[in-house]
């Protein structure tokens, strides 16, 4: 195979394989050129991988020496999206009643979906996380968008069981904003005991939720890694009962006489 | 920019935007090459796009003249894929109350997931198709793997009306399996009337749910163009109220008290 085509082919495996380490001889052996040749090659996939900002490839010398694709979308590509999002989501006619905003079509839209997942991801990248966790419904998409990139299972919790999922772990809490008690449930052979996990979801009030989330993480004794959202309420912040969580957004300031809203970077950068 | 270094550049484009339509003038510009040397690239991405099996280089000349990626996961990759799944699907300890089947480690699993959406996808590749819709909760990530490849948004559909989605069309159905009353919701600003729907999901038994789905969606006036799905169940045939669709695997067989299990390729083939 001539370099032109194995770079084509390199690049499609790297993509689909994101944090899979692979070794160089079983590069040689696929592609039926030397090693020398095929450095050459991960050494041009990398520089192009950093030139457009969306990740690089992490070699490893020695025995069990071999090459994987760190995905790292870069800092101006983070920024740029998030610009974006913003001003998407600064429209009025998203407004909903109990200051809500309607973001259905942006969690709607698999390539949005999938550029959260990046963002998030790279915040995390440094991380030991085993299994990425979210709670049905919304954050859905943007956890396997996350664990995708992170190349780790998902784990969903519920807010009740299912008879397709086996016996389950569930407890109740209080929901931060509404004060309403609430149950959450997750399958017992889902997660295993002493996990790594990072939490993900779409939207983070008070924060009820995500501690709900880690109080029944804490019966299967998960050690949550991080948390990271795509928007924060910003009026909440004074009741917040999370600490330490990664934001893409902040919604601010929602005036449901006047229709305005102010939507600004969150904590991410 | 040298040819090894463009061809990267144009794999990691092609793979992050499907089924987009971009003019060669924009490549040119972009890279600072002639046309003539973009045209060379194209067809370098395009024969190992097609030798790896994961798709082809569609070239549309003329004022209008470009390229878009259409992913088309070859029929020896599914046949692979698909007889791995059955595999591991046939593992008798999947066997649940009721003969249901533990398929929340496959679902949970992103590159499975992706895998999943990629077959179904180029089952539909030749359709017309504006949005996938799936009901909550598990045939949420095969949906946006699906819509991903094809490049459309996705819609949900749910069992409960939510505040953060403003107003909502619903209608009752009977299940099929249970013939239990049960409800559906879709927010009325989720889907344009008229709109074509390819409705995705995990498991199809008696077909209540997804009939259920055709009903509300015909209140948006939505055609439905296909129907996918990962398993559907053997025994419920006869009764089945969903005439056309697409299954991946077909679960046969299920004994409870012996613990055994069948799972065969499904419709797909």
């Amino acid at each position: 195979m001539k370099r032109s085509d194995r770079l084509v082919s390199l690049m499609n495996y790297f993509l689909e394989n994101p944090k899979e380490h692979t070794s160089l001889p079983s590069f040689s052996d696929k592609y039926k050129a030397a090693k020398s040749s095929i450095s050459e090659d991960l050494s041009i996939v990398d520089r192009i991988m950093q030139e457009e900002g969306i990740g690089y490839l992490q070699t490893l010398s020695g025995v069990s020496g071999g090459v994987s694709f760190i995905p790292d979308f870069s800092r101006e590509n983070s920024n740029q999206f998030i610009d974006e999002l913003c001003h998407t989501l600064q429209d009025s006619s998203r407004i909903l009643p109990g200051g809500y905003l309607y973001m259905s079509d942006i969690l709607g839209d698999p390539k949005m979906v999938n550029q959260i997942g990046r963002v998030l991801a790279s915040a995390f990248s440094h991380l030991e996380i085993d299994v990425v966790v979210t709670v049905a419904t919304k954050g859905i998409p943007l956890a396997y968008a996350t664990a995708s990139v992170l190349n780790v299972p998902v784990v969903i919790v519920r807010r009740d069981p299912k008879v397709t999922e086996g016996s389950s772990v569930s407890i109740n809490y209080v929901s931060g904003s509404s004060r309403k008690i609430q149950t959450m449930v997750l399958p017992k052979r889902s997660l295993r005991d002493g996990a790594n996990v990072c939490i993900i979801d779409d939207f983070m009030k008070a924060g009820g939720t995500i501690n709900g989330m880690t109080s029944l993480l804490g019966e299967f004794n998960a050690k949550v890694q991080a948390i990271g959202v795509l928007a924060e309420a910003d009026d909440e912040e004074d009741e917040r009962e999370v600490d330490s969580f990664t934001s893409l957004v902040k919604i601010k300031n929602v005036n449901m006489k006047q229709k305005t809203i102010e939507v600004r970077h969150g904590n991410f950068v």
